[in-house]
């Protein structure tokens, strides 16, 4: 490492091995184009990552590393930390598979270790299987919960999904509809509108607008068709607007997402998954990047998933890959910032 | 009347004089496209119709006729139903007005009188503004709901919303989302189905397809997010397919969406309002048609609204208005061939 080498380092984990994430990951290191963002060490078992290489019919020089504090970022061989965890050639490919799930979990969590050993300064992950990650034995609704599990986080966190400059969030999550409604308090859109504001601030975005989706139709008509809006929404919107936070809402959330792609709002705060979900993946968003966000590590990932009809062609696009590692890259030089300025 | 002219009689109501509809009807009527589609008695006051003349910068001649039964269809004159009831000098212009919205009900209610005498075939209205609707004293949650108390109906109906080959329906609609929920059962997943196949068959779709959205997260993953599909939809959805209509699900809201874009449905039964409406919006269905499903007097409207931004300006879009009364034409005359055979 060079002294003035100030490029954040990413633990770079290629997902479940069922799935394109190794011959992505394969295809990134050996093209390059992401090595001004930041260092990169691949957590993994070093079989895949070679299984990967050949799918992608790239060729990659790899560098045995016990952990990431000892690798060198010095251009020539890529630092891997061979977990010895993962023969690909026991598992199928193509489709999910529990204890490829189990696996792809294991070498996460050791990643995670990395990072808080202050090893990593952020985690960007190939596509993983979330059923097959529980049916594993991970058992948490997502990766998400997982990550802020291993990390003995008991804060607010939350998932973020990002395209170009727009970040996309929610109250609720991975939860019956009924239990999402009863989720939805004041103490929650507050804490959600707050995370999200520090989420965006930490990517560079000086005062993030921040779009409030209403729960019910109509915006609840006035009360017509639900009193969430009143009672719990909107005082939320003007308490944290009251905090500095430059929120709006609630709006009716058939067009406020029509407001946000036209560029009135850098965020959408939906109340529940399907509501901000069926907005973004018509939108394109799986073109876009994951975050996980409000945990003491940098976690990012491709919105795309596992492209099981396409695994071990090499033709597995690695943009919102590469995006995932920028974005990465971003929130971590800004959190080393912040960290050094206190 | 020709003794062959066998094309639909449809009345056709200017909608709220605060908003576009009055110089849309003038411009549809005085362009003549919608001509060999149907023959059209307006239903309104003839002060509104002629001020909507105006703003378009359109000439017509009309025909003051006591009842459609009067009304001669031989191309010249336009005839008119004028019911004396709105001077429009009196109303604001260009925002929603409480008076006016009870006398745009008072409108539609005499238009529906017509249909229920069988004089018109069908109703296709001029933007109206539901707000001002149900403060003007027409207290229902939608004019769906208006419509179907007006004609004494008792039995299943809904809105759907109609764009090219698409058309999209909901279990639920105008109530808060708990209440929803609750709505969301086996019988009434089961009366949307055969409320949408046989719409959709009525406009000629020999088989139409339908896709069956789940209300909770990822289909509720299994029962982990909800029992909903396990317990009632896909019970309803296997029952329905045994009944011989072309229905699948349910499947993951936030992808239905975009399958059924791609062609591979001709429909998607939502659970509940904004989940059919974020869907719908972002793809642009304002464009497209909004269709009272179930009545016995088929009712068509534009799906835009009343566009206040630009009322009297004369620059109002028809297209959606014609589309409207183009498929008002092809499900009544379907209706009467019908009846006809038997």
């Amino acid at each position: 490492m060079t002294r003035h080498d100030d490029r954040p380092v990413i633990a770079l984990v290629p997902g479940d091995c069922t799935g394109i994430g190794p011959e992505q990951t394969a295809r990134i290191l050996a093209e390059g184009r992401m090595d001004d963002e930041a260092r990169f060490v691949v957590v993994g078992d070093r079989r895949v990552l070679e299984r990967g290489m050949r799918f992608s019919g790239v060729d990659l020089d790899l560098a045995q590393v016990d952990s990431p504090a000892a690798a060198r970022f010095d251009g020539g061989a890529v630092p891997i930390v061979d977990l010895g965890n993962i023969d690909p050639e026991t598992l199928p490919l193509g489709r999910p598979d529990d204890t490829s799930g189990r696996l792809t979990g294991d070498t996460l969590a050791r990643a995670i270790e990395f990072a808080r050993a202050g090893e990593v300064e952020a985690v960007t992950f190939a596509p993983l299987n979330k059923q097959a990650l529980y049916r594993g034995g991970w058992e948490f609704p997502d990766e998400h919960k997982m990550f802020a599990h291993l990390l003995g986080h008991t804060g607010p966190f939350s998932e973020m999904n990002v395209l170009d400059d727009l970040w996309m969030t929610r109250v609720t999550s991975h939860v019956a509809l009924r239990e999402a409604i009863d989720q939805v308090t004041f103490e929650s859109v507050c804490r959600a509108l707050r995370l999200a504001d520090r989420t965006m601030r930490g990517a560079g975005i000086e005062r993030p607008r921040i779009a409030v989706a209403a729960l019910n139709p109509h915006n609840g008509e006035g009360g017509l068709f639900g009193r969430e809006e009143i009672d719990i929404i909107r005082p939320a919107v003007e308490a944290m607007a009251a905090e500095g936070i430059a929120c709006e809402g609630p709006f009716p959330s058939d067009t406020v997402y029509l407001k946000a792609f036209a560029g009135e709002y850098d965020s959408v705060l939906a109340m529940y998954h399907d509501q901000g979900q069926i907005a973004t993946k018509l939108k394109g968003f799986n073109k876009g990047v994951t975050v996980t966000a409000g945990l003491e590590t940098v976690f990012t990932t491709p919105a795309h998933g596992t492209a099981y009809d396409i695994v071990g062609k090499g033709i597995a696009d690695v943009g919102a890959f590469e995006r995932a590692i920028a974005l990465a890259a971003r929130l971590a030089r800004r959190r080393r910032r912040d960290r050094d300025a206190a």
